[in-house]
């Protein structure tokens, strides 16, 4: 089968795309509105993007109107943002905010999760998770035109806290997390089944 | 624990990074180069940037030394390459290439795997992979400054080729792909252990 996207629509070239990038990790991104109201939402376009500095970057979509969803409305406000690590016991908070809620909305309360002042950013920290990232918006990249604009929001990496329980000898013990990573359709996969590898050395 | 990367030693920072953001998606990268030899490597910062255009990027790092990988240098030269998706039975594969071989060596034959010509590009596909997606080059961001410099390359996808088993009623079948993803240190995971959650409809 040869797909070719340009020739798709909007939601078939997206179901394309998500079906065969995968697993992505999940960004979980708290924000702070100009009106005082947090947002969280689930974003699966995550990505480190540079060792140095070290600037993380996530696609935000726009809604179905074309309008800006509230996170990056509230990015753009505030520069900056939290990103939160989404593990088993936090998957169904995290699908209770993927719904496309008002702007006076604050998703914290209809997951039930609790928002925690960042340490050198506005936007909070979602309390349950056991990895956040305070980030300081680096840049934004716009694609596309008119109602097909999206934007992939660049962030600079001041802070990152771990649970202790997952911090052991100066390292993050990535396979105890029980991260959980973002398939194609309604999917999700868990991380519980891990291998090592060694890369090669040569010479 | 508190981290603050920008203190932190390059390959301590890198550590942590990988750490906290996973599972992430393997992009097997194939090229060309100008001396005629393919180049194949695999590449963990790897995400959908833009669904319209439909843009990938893929972060590369560079050598030890500073200087650029074969994979980037192929892409600057012949502006185009190919993305292969990483499954379980190319895992072992995968991992022969991720050594640092020199530049006149074909990491196919490393590998043992299949170059097949693409359509529309001069990089080659990976036979054996079940999905391959075709890349011309968009942009190339650099960041950082002489040596710890690093890029992070954009791609627009022109043609995604999915093997017929993983294609069915005009859908890929992600779940059935058995791809592996990239976790912290030298793990990786497996893909079998998924659930599906709604999401939520408001109003």
């Amino acid at each position: 089968m040869k797909i070719d996207p340009a020739g798709l629509e909007r939601k078939i070239a997206h179901d394309v795309l998500v079906g065969a990038v995968l697993p992505r990790p999940i960004a979980f991104i708290s924000t702070l509105g100009e009106d005082g109201v947090y947002n969280l939402a689930p974003y699966s376009f995550f990505i480190p993007v540079s060792m140095n500095p070290i600037i993380v970057g996530v696609g935000i979509g726009r809604k179905r109107d074309g309008s800006k969803k509230d996170t990056l409305v509230n990015i753009e406000w505030g520069k900056d943002f939290v990103v939160n690590l989404v593990t088993e016991p936090l998957a169904e908070a995290m699908n209770q905010t993927a719904g496309e809620y008002p702007k006076d909305v604050d998703e914290f309360q209809v997951a039930g999760l609790t928002p925690i002042q960042a340490d050198l950013v506005k936007s909070p920290r979602v309390g349950e998770s056991p990895v956040n990232m305070e980030c300081r918006l680096h840049q934004i990249l716009s694609f596309g035109e008119s109602t097909r604009k999206n934007e992939f929001v660049l962030g600079e990496v001041l802070r990152i806290h771990v649970k202790d329980e997952y911090w052991v000898k100066g390292e993050i013990q990535s396979t105890k997390l029980r991260a959980i990573g973002r398939m194609g359709g309604d999917f999700y996969c868990r991380t519980g089944d891990v291998f090592e590898m060694k890369r090669p050395v040569v010479r």
